[in-house]
C-alpha cells in the first residue's frame, strides 16, 4: 500500500484572476484582478472570449513578479469546453511546454497538484497552472443556448465566468519574499472518481459531494488530523445543495465540519439578490476564490492553515443522454501560511 | 533558464492493448492482446464501447503483474470523448486517484511522462497510464455520424479502435524483472503549443507536424544528441501527409531523420489494401504500437534507444466552424533497453 498523500513544497509566488459581471457584483467582486463587465474580453464569440480570459489572466501572474516565458518550466491547464479548447488557445502565444488536463471542475486543484509536484521534486523552479470557466459557452454546450431562456431548477448550479492563475515556486526562492507570508502548498490527496447513482445534469453539488467526502476522509484518515486542525475546509463548487450533502456524509464518517466548512460556489454570489439558485460552478470558480481570496487571507496571516478541494462531474451531455450517472472527482490542497 | 528536458527513471513494468476489427487485420493485428470482431466490447453504444476497452485494457496490465488497485499510487487517463468521458467511465471501477488529461492525440506521452515523474521522484511506486480513441465515437463526434457515408479526402486519417495501458515502475524494483531485458524512460521533453495555420480538420498530420519538429529539435540542442544516435524516431499519429511535412522541417532544422523514422500512424494499417488514406491516427494509434511493438523490441534487445513522441491536434469541432486554425503540441520519451 502506497502513501497516500503527497508531501509537497511549493509557494505560490503570483496569481491572477479575471472575472465577467456576475462576478464582479458578488460579494467579492472588488477582489479580482481584472473585469469585463461585459463577459467578452474583447472577443468575437463566448469561446474566444474565455480563452482570452485566461490569457489575460496568465499574463497578468507573470508581470505581477516580472517574469518571461523562458523562466517558466511548465504550464498545466484545462477548461470546460469541449476538447479543451478554452486552454490550447488561450495559452498558445506562450512558449511554454503545456500540459492540457481534464478533470472537470476539479482542473484547478489538479493542476496545481501536479505544477507543486514539479517544483517540489526540482524539476522546475517554477511552473504555472491556469483554469476557467465561462457561463455563457458552459450553457450552451452542456445544457441549451442562452438565447433560448430555459427555466433552471432550484438545484441548478451557475457557471462562474473567471479565469485563475497561478506561478508555484519553492520556498527557499528568495525572490518570491514579496509578502509578510507566503502561501505553500505542503501537502496533497489526489482525488479517485467516485459514481453513486446521480444522473441529474441539473444537481452536480449531489453527484460531486461523494468524491469531496471520499478525499476528505481518506486524508483525514491517513494523516491523523481532524477537521479542527484546519482555520477552513474549502471546497470548490459543490454549492448550497452539494455542500449540504457533504456535511451530512462527513459527519457521517465521524468528521463533523460544522464550524470550518466553505464552499467556493457559496461565496462568489449574493444567493437571493442575483438569483442563481444551487450557487456558483465551473473550473474558473474554485480558481478565482482561491488566488483572490484565500492566498491573501494565508499571506495576511490571518489563515493559518486550510484544506481546499476543487470538485469536478465528469459526465459529458451525451454521456447523461445515453443514461449514464455522473461521476465526480475531487483533488485536495494542504495550504499553510509560513 | 530552465534545464529543457526531464531526467527519468521509470520502468515499463507491464502494458496491455485492446484493438477492433481494421486494427486486427493490419500488419500488427497478430502483436495486440485483446481484439473483438465488432469493435463494441459487448457495450451498447461507441462511447461505452471505447470506455468497456479502456476497462479490459488496464484490467489485463494489472492482470500480467498480479497487482491490485492499492498497489497502484495513480493513474494518469485521458481520450479524445467529450469531457474526455471515455476514461473518466472506463476507469470507474478502480479504486485508484485519478489525473484526467486531455492532449488530443498527445495523451499516450503526456500520461506516461507524468507517471513517470511520480515514480522516478518516488512519490509513488508503481503508477498507471491508460489512453483510447474509438473510430466510432471520433467520426461522429468530430466530423458525421458514420451512417452518412462521408467522402474522405486523400489527406483525411482513421482514428485507431484501440487502447494501450502501462504500469510504471522503478528500475531497481525487483519484482519488475520478467524480461531479459527492461524498456525504460530515462528522459522526457514536454512539448509546447504550436500552430502555424493549418485549419483543414481533415489534414491533421499538417496541423501537428510543426509541433514535432518544434519538440524534437529542442531535444536534440538541448542535449547535444542527432537522430543517428537512437535506433528509431517514432511519432504517433502524423500519417503519411504529416510524416513526410515532418521529414521536410527536420531536414531543415539540420537534423535529417531519413534512415530510422517512423510513424505509428503509418505502421498499424496496410496503407493500399485497407484504404485508409492519410494512415491511423487518434490517442489510441500511437499507445497500442508502443504497447504492442515497441516495448516488446526493447524488451527483447532489438531496440536500444528510441525517441517516441504522441502528437495532439489542440482544436475542437466548434474552434474549427467558428474559424479557429489547428494548434499542435508533441511529447517526447526516451526508451532504452537496459
Amino acid at each position: 500500500m502506497e502513501q497516500e498523500w503527497i508531501d509537497l513544497d511549493a509557494v505560490i509566488v503570483s496569481k491572477a484572476s479575471a472575472v465577467g459581471k456576475k462576478e464582479m457584483d458578488g460579494p467579492l467582486g472588488h477582489l479580482f484582478d481584472l473585469r469585463d463587465e461585459s463577459d467578452r474580453f474583447g472577443a468575437d464569440t463566448w469561446e474566444s472570449s474565455e480563452s482570452e480570459m485566461q490569457r489575460m489572466a496568465f499574463n497578468l501572474a507573470m508581470a505581477k513578479i516580472g517574469c518571461t516565458d523562458g523562466d517558466i518550466g511548465a504550464l498545466f491547464a484545462g477548461d470546460l469546453q469541449n476538447q479543451c479548447v478554452g486552454s490550447a488557445y488561450g495559452l498558445l502565444d506562450f512558449d511554454i511546454p503545456y500540459f492540457g488536463l481534464y478533470g472537470a471542475c476539479s482542473t484547478c486543484a489538479e493542476g496545481l497538484l501536479l505544477a507543486s509536484v514539479m517544483v517540489s521534486q526540482r524539476i522546475y523552479s517554477l511552473c504555472g497552472a491556469v483554469t476557467s470557466s465561462h457561463y455563457c459557452s458552459a450553457e450552451r454546450q452542456y445544457r441549451t443556448p442562452l438565447e433560448y431562456g430555459s427555466q433552471r431548477p432550484p438545484t441548478a448550479q451557475w457557471t462562474v465566468t473567471g479565469a485563475g492563475a497561478f506561478l508555484l515556486g519553492r520556498t527557499e526562492n528568495a525572490s518570491v519574499a514579496e509578502h509578510a507570508k507566503k502561501a505553500v502548498i505542503r501537502r496533497a490527496m489526489p482525488g479517485k472518481v467516485v459514481e453513486k447513482g446521480v444522473n441529474d445534469a441539473n444537481n452536480m453539488g449531489a453527484a460531486m459531494a461523494p468524491a469531496a467526502a471520499d478525499t476528505l476522509t481518506r486524508f483525514f484518515r491517513a494523516t491523523n488530523t481532524v477537521p479542527e486542525d484546519f482555520d477552513q475546509i474549502v471546497t470548490g463548487d459543490l454549492g448550497y445543495e452539494g455542500g449540504s450533502i457533504l456535511q451530512d456524509l462527513m459527519r457521517f464518517e465521524g468528521y463533523p465540519m460544522d464550524k470550518n466548512y466553505t464552499d467556493c460556489g457559496q461565496m462568489i454570489y449574493h444567493r437571493k439578490k442575483q438569483d442563481v439558485h444551487g450557487g456558483g460552478s465551473g473550473c474558473g470558480c474554485s480558481a478565482v476564490v482561491l488566488a483572490a481570496h484565500f492566498i491573501p487571507l494565508l499571506e495576511s496571516g490571518e489563515l493559518g492553515r486550510i484544506l481546499f478541494l476543487s470538485t469536478g462531474a465528469m459526465m459529458s451531455p451525451d454521456s447523461i443522454k445515453q443514461g449514464q450517472s455522473i461521476p465526480g472527482v475531487a483533488h485536495l490542497l494542504e495550504l499553510r501560511a509560513e
